[in-house]
């Protein structure tokens, strides 16, 4: 039996609010550029301070990105938000740095047939082409994170050795990478992998900052968070009302809902500086104007904090 | 930074299935009989050992079971499966024991409040009522056992403070009841409460066995169990396609659901004895059968080992 009665987590964590690139992308129907401006602006209006804005791909590959440049110029007055993109390559973090982007983010896989559907090569041959990116990114003084697509198991492939994951950082660690994001891109991650995965990562890796991009996809989302937060991990993505689906379970819910993770972590005594009201307030519009939501629980039941009138009448029992 | 690679969890863990009484109550429409009595049998062949039946209530208080006896009567042969049923008093005990169940569940609220709603008195006066049903019991051979209602946070009080559920145990113990199943009834949970207060729990009562009893309100079941899995806890209840809802936020998600907490479980290597793609197999005909399931995640996503062919096209990018 344990006999240690609390729960250690970090008293704060950092939000990186990624609807705007996770969650835009994976909608079938367009999404107009002042819908687009509209959802970052309120967004801005939760306290968030990171935000995964948009991604720099070409525009064959994901439509709903074309107005990348558009929409990052119309938010430029929002100087107290973090932005930061996604790049595929030099071209895209060309483009990304052109319209003021500080941040861009690698795309890479875990495994060689995610890479291969993905980025069309194996993963250590993508890697290696990350070299003039990150000189790019030192010239204009731009940094640059890595990521790790489907680093908890792969839709594939299936379980993804901790070595394999090991290797990767090593080599993103070589190129100069500081920052890596760890996604569990098809919800396949259990908390006692995340636990054990980080624990090996930040025991092994103390100068690299792990951040977590979870997806709902099994139920299992918030329990890996914690896990994350009981390894001492303060950084992780989220995505307004549960925008962004899952390529492989077609109406499965996809990135852990904004709403659901800050109000859990509040909850648990974990600050982010995000008020729940008003992310409440912005998912429902979101909702709203995109037509449904990704799978958010705060919007069909409200806060904890929330209660209800005591009833006058005896109630059906129910426990 | 946490030094400790492992997360230590029990190897096995026993689910108890909830749906006929907990699922099936919550629904508007009637369910036949016979359907009850199907669903039950198919349960049975999941592999899953323990089931709360049905609810020896008044037929006017819960019409959806008013058939408890039939229901009973009617699935006796399956002498591999552990039946216990919930009885809010003397009458309802005597209505179980005619009927043959060896187990029966009392129901009592953490609050004043939810107990004057559900049991019209005191949460003191309701448990010092339940002496002749202990007696009964104890005169038949049969065992009983305690439950906690809203013992994580109450929907008209909110907060529940520690101290309340320990003299609530205390007074169950004095009773002679040596298991007790703790109940978020509406998801009010968090990870750190419920390691806390198992912590509390199980260092101060060593002689009594906890269970859990979680519904997924706020998205937070899943880690919920795994905060009392990291307790030492290994009795927990759950809901065949997540059935059940939650009377205080319409139209949100009910009990976890067994077949993701099971796959869950097994994901982490805690082991059930439950057939994964049985209890798949069996969802699908209860979402079938009742019209809709209760938020089940594996309905839509499959479990983590359905792996996906390698596609020959480059997909869309996706993290």
């Amino acid at each position: 039996m344990n006999t240690n009665n609390k729960m250690i987590l970090p008293s704060k964590a950092i939000i990186c609010e990624v609807a705007p690139r996770d969650g835009f992308q994976a909608e079938s129907e367009w999404i107009p550029t002042e819908t687009k401006i509209d959802i970052i602006r309120q967004l801005a209006k939760t306290g968030v301070q990171s935000m995964e804005i948009t991604s720099f791909v070409h525009p064959r590959a994901i439509p709903q990105l074309k107005d990348a440049e558009e929409v990052v110029t119309q938010v430029q007055d929002l100087e107290e938000i973090k932005f930061r993109a996604l790049v595929p390559n030099v071209r895209g973090a060309q483009r990304a740095i052109d319209v003021g982007i500080k941040k861009l983010k690698l795309m890479l896989s875990a495994t060689d047939s995610h890479s291969l559907s993905n980025a069309n090569c194996l993963v250590k041959e993508a890697q290696e082409g990350f070299a003039p990116i990150i000189e790019l990114g030192e010239k204009h003084g731009v940094k640059v994170g890595g990521s790790i697509s489907v680093a908890f198991g792969c839709p594939y492939e299936g379980n993804v050795p901790e070595e394999r994951i090991i290797e990767i950082v090593e080599r993103y660690k070589k190129l100069g990478i500081s920052e890596i994001s760890l996604a569990d891109t098809s919800g396949m991650a259990n908390p006692k992998q995340v636990y054990e995965l980080l624990g090996l990562l930040t025991n092994e890796f103390s100068d690299i900052t792990f951040s977590m991009h979870l997806h709902n996809t099994r139920g299992m989302a918030f329990a890996n968070a914690v896990a994350a937060l009981q390894q001492g991990i303060v950084h992780f993505d989220s995505s307004i009302a549960g925008l962004g689906g899952c390529p492989y379970a077609p109406g499965a819910t996809g990135n852990i809902a904004t709403e659901d993770l800050v109000h859990g972590f509040h909850e648990m005594g974990v600050e982010t500086g995000i008020n729940v009201d008003q992310l409440l307030i912005t998912a429902k519009d979101v909702q709203r104007k995109i037509g449904h939501d990704g799978g958010s629980f705060l919007l069909q039941s409200g806060p904890c904090s929330e209660l209800h009138e005591k009833p006058n009448t005896q109630e059906k029992l129910n426990t």
